[in-house]
């Protein structure tokens, strides 16, 4: 079978993960978070993001985000985002739904905010008829695969703080954002000064699970509500809890995202011997977009499973995975060039 | 360690759907429930549940029966609902959250609603200044361990669609109703004219994964965006679809079912050589309920996971699981009769 | 035209409070609040009601009761409330939809709530599978016309501090209450503890409005956002205020609603003369409650506008407004003395 | 006192209005729209809009915009709208709260959109990540003061209609469009596609009161509950009703509407005397816009109401309303030019 370059969740669950949902699968245990496991993997998270950390498990990344942001928010609030976020764009409609907010894209570049293009947002506090501004939400990686420093993201945190407001970060893929910068997750998070992150799992490597963290305790005061009232509360689990200590205890969630990070950096480099790809992003993460002709992208996707990202510029995205290989790669690529090169004749 | 009787989802995965995960994760597939394994679920619901049955995968049992009582309902209806229902005291608000409606509970005996107790609410349509009824939603098993035969599903049904409206089930056990009764969960579902059905897996020995079933077609045309604005999509959904083929294919649920259902009958048996404990519910499924003495209560507490249902009857729930066994039981029982007889000295 | 029995609200507005509106109707004014007027009848509110009230006002008593309420609760909240109140039957769902919250419906006798009945409810808090209780919501007077002694107000509020809870008062007839129990609104508002209040005006003579009227500071904080973005914020809000600055600065409400509670009260004295009627509820305030037999009741409303509050047992509801006259009310009883007469023929 | 400028819901009730409060001011009425006065004030707007109109009476424009809007889509919907809408930002995030639906925000020229901004969002139909398009809401005149051309509305309606969606119009200030364009309202409404209508009365010499209008029955179907659920529902509707009888039953409606667009006239034509004022809109309607000088706009602001649009362009707003006199301009742009000469010296 062919790899998918399509998305990283067309991967499966890593063996280390699989193995931790194996050996859970014991006795009994309480239900709804009550279990010795998910104590566990709680503690584990705040010896990795610090002592003030509170941190809850959820199912997908959807309802991270919306959970987070509900914690945040009053109705009357808006919620400013890059025009790119997922929230944005890729969840019909869920944070309005859940929240009773607005939402404000703002013109971004690579998927980024700059202080700036927040800053022309920040107005009418007090006036009663403008939605309140409370949250700048922004991804790390970005959905263009970009990545913010750890001071760009505390100059936004600092900003958002000047107004009483909040920085949420949407990590579905926070790992390979460490692993790319070579630095901790804490360092561009809880030390940023992030209030509340939606730490990703199933995109690199979980089989299911993803983490809603808080970096102020007061934040998560009503959190256990907020999560059942918005259908994220699972009842068994240490089967979350067990996967997610897998994936952090040593370190494994920075080898698998290394891994597709470089496998990106791989694809771009041997891309970049085609003169009829334009890659159109910085390859910073594990995605490459590039900029292709019509006729290639027709071919490829005949054999090959990837997104169209913009059907106008024919942009596409090709995400590597923790488990794509050299292998994978060089059989896309190959294919690529057989396809350019009969175009040529 | 010893047995939990505080809910079958302490339990764990049963062997075989741990099998099935193992097995779905290799290679690549698409995400969002449009792989194969996905399509191949689907297909099999339509065997055991009739052709016009429409399913969809989800995550857990709040998040089901929010979703499919959302299809069901536009923002200004009411929903009925025995007053034990899960619906209306054990998900804090969410299906009024996610609805917009208004939730009215029903008087019920053991858990159960008659039709007479519904026509009473079967009123006021078309006066503005009051919700209209949309949708009866009960419990088959009832969160009180009963049962309602087919017939009495039928006479609901079909007493809600005299008036324009709907019958969902909450089916988070309903593979124990099927054991239970001896009959295919199609024929007091489908054939009973039910319109949705939340269908129950993670209770009866699924890792995680629960289905919403439609049963006329055009219930289920706006499905798709319901569930992802309500959170529930799952991007690996195959993980979800591969559990209930194993669980459906050959009859696997019935057979935890039953297993579960006649534990629970022995545990009854048991508990009648005991004076001084009174089962409170008749014991038709996984569930025995009892009303015990205060002392009792405590002491058994110190020892053994369950839930006091009612603090001030001292009506306890004892749960019995896929995974429950006859020792189990004997160990629990032989610690209560040990508790009586100390008491009685 | 014969007078309708059938709402408070079918008589129009009172000659003063028509001046009011006339006299409010020069020149020019800001809008949304922002006018003199309206700044003019919000230090009336605090001099009838006391320094820490915030008053605000709103179109209607449905909007009223929503937008208090919403201030008052987090989504996972649940507000108690007599299952004959305004709120759980006659708002369509409207408190559901804009606060999120389950309402849980209390039994009462004649409208009126007791804190045993609402003790039973005031558990489970921490408990994340339940809607948390945060406001009970009681009428004074009553959906049935009766009411609570100030004394019998403040035991309520109590034991809802106690708990961390709010008491909200729907107060659409708040003035004849007051007019009933010879006692200033404050007494059993304000000092008896209650935490927000709905003030009716529209059914007392007001051509339309009603205040919001909230007795701690703090808990007002975001109301300005709260009425707008629940649309219920007027541009020409001094139209509002004028007419609450006429109604209440000297005691023209009191008057008007002791006119509608004398005439019920002349009403139930006439009715008692005839053996055919029963009064069902006690007459406190302006509305007389009855069953009457069924020849009656259909020939009555042949001629007559008056609601059947139910069917089943034929209790019907004559509400007195501000201009009902004695004339009116002889007309009517005369008309049923006729009909019994006939009848007995 | 002087004339304000800020916004023509400054003013109050035109005097016809004010007699058909006071005419409407007698006996008895039903409540909620089953009176007599509110079955005439809806004959009235089918005679002047179509026989398929159906019309409601609401309290105010947000309340108009969300109900409609709320009768026209599901919560997984989005509605497109110009980024300048009275919905997109002056409403405090109602539409979003009310409908649960996404609001698109379209780049515009002068308030105005065009079809192909609108063809860019009308994509992604049946994809289940993303919100579903169903409406696009431009309003007439818009907030800048522009109009559409009957053929223009018809163009987007065809449009909207072609995907299955619908054109929503805020009519907020729709008796100056009709003025202005010198077309009856029905030809730019009904006769252009439209699909329902937000019918202003407040901003044009009515007390209080709005109407929504559908121009096709079914897309009213569940609106009474709608309306309700909404807290948009008046008890004493006639009092709106009457109101709108004397505003259409002879064109007081376009009288007053002329008038005050004619003084937008007279004080465009007396600013263009001013080197140092730049009309920086058409002037259309009812409304001057016009990029002034810091000093200018701090002197004026000091005597004279009315609204800086923009801060950082010095773009003003001044409104005509229908009880704005020439001598009210000339008092104004002689403060203007006073104040313009001071400063030269």
């Amino acid at each position: 079978m062919l790899h998918s370059f399509g998305s990283d969740n067309h991967s499966g669950a890593a063996p280390e993960i699989m193995d931790a949902i194996i050996n859970a699968n014991k006795d009994f245990s309480e239900a709804y978070g009550e279990d010795e496991t998910t104590k566990q993997a709680i503690t584990l998270f705040k010896k990795i993001l610090g002592e003030n950390t509170e941190s809850f498990f959820v199912f997908n990344g959807t309802g991270a985000n919306v959970v987070a942001l509900k914690a945040l928010t009053k109705t009357h609030n808006s919620i400013l985002c890059p025009e790119t976020a997922h929230i944005n764009v890729d969840e019909c409609g869920a944070p309005e739904k859940a929240t009773g907010c607005k939402l404000i894209p703002l013109t971004s570049k690579d998927g980024k905010v700059t202080p700036d293009e927040v800053k022309k947002e920040l107005k009418n506090f007090g006036f009663q008829h403008h939605s309140q501004v409370k949250v700048l939400s922004i991804s790390q990686p970005t959905e263009l695969g970009t990545l913010y420093t750890p001071q760009e993201i505390k100059e936004l945190a600092d900003l958002m703080h000047e107004y009483n407001c909040y920085l949420h970060v949407d990590g579905s893929r926070i790992s390979n954002a460490s692993a790319a910068l070579g630095l901790p997750i804490k360092s561009f998070t809880a030390d940023a000064g992030v209030d509340a992150l939606s730490f990703g799992g199933t995109k690199n490597g979980l089989l299911i699970g993803e983490a809603v963290v808080f970096f102020k305790k007061q934040l998560s005061e009503d959190f256990l509500y907020i999560r059942k009232q918005n259908t994220q509360l699972y009842s068994k689990n240490r089967f979350i809890a067990a996967q997610f200590i897998a994936y952090l205890k040593d370190g494994l969630n920075i080898r698998l995202a290394s891994h597709s990070n470089n496998m990106a950096k791989y694809l771009e480099s041997r891309l970049k011997e085609i003169s009829e790809i334009e890659i159109s992003r910085p390859v910073e993460t594990n995605a490459v977009f590039a900029i292709i002709p019509q006729y290639l992208c027709n071919e490829l996707l005949k054999k090959h499973l990837f997104y169209v990202w913009d059907e106008i510029t024919n942009e596409v995205r090709w995400m590597c995975s923790f488990n794509t290989t050299k292998e994978d790669i060089d059989t896309f690529v190959n294919d690529i060039i057989r396809i350019v090169t009969i175009n040529k004749i």
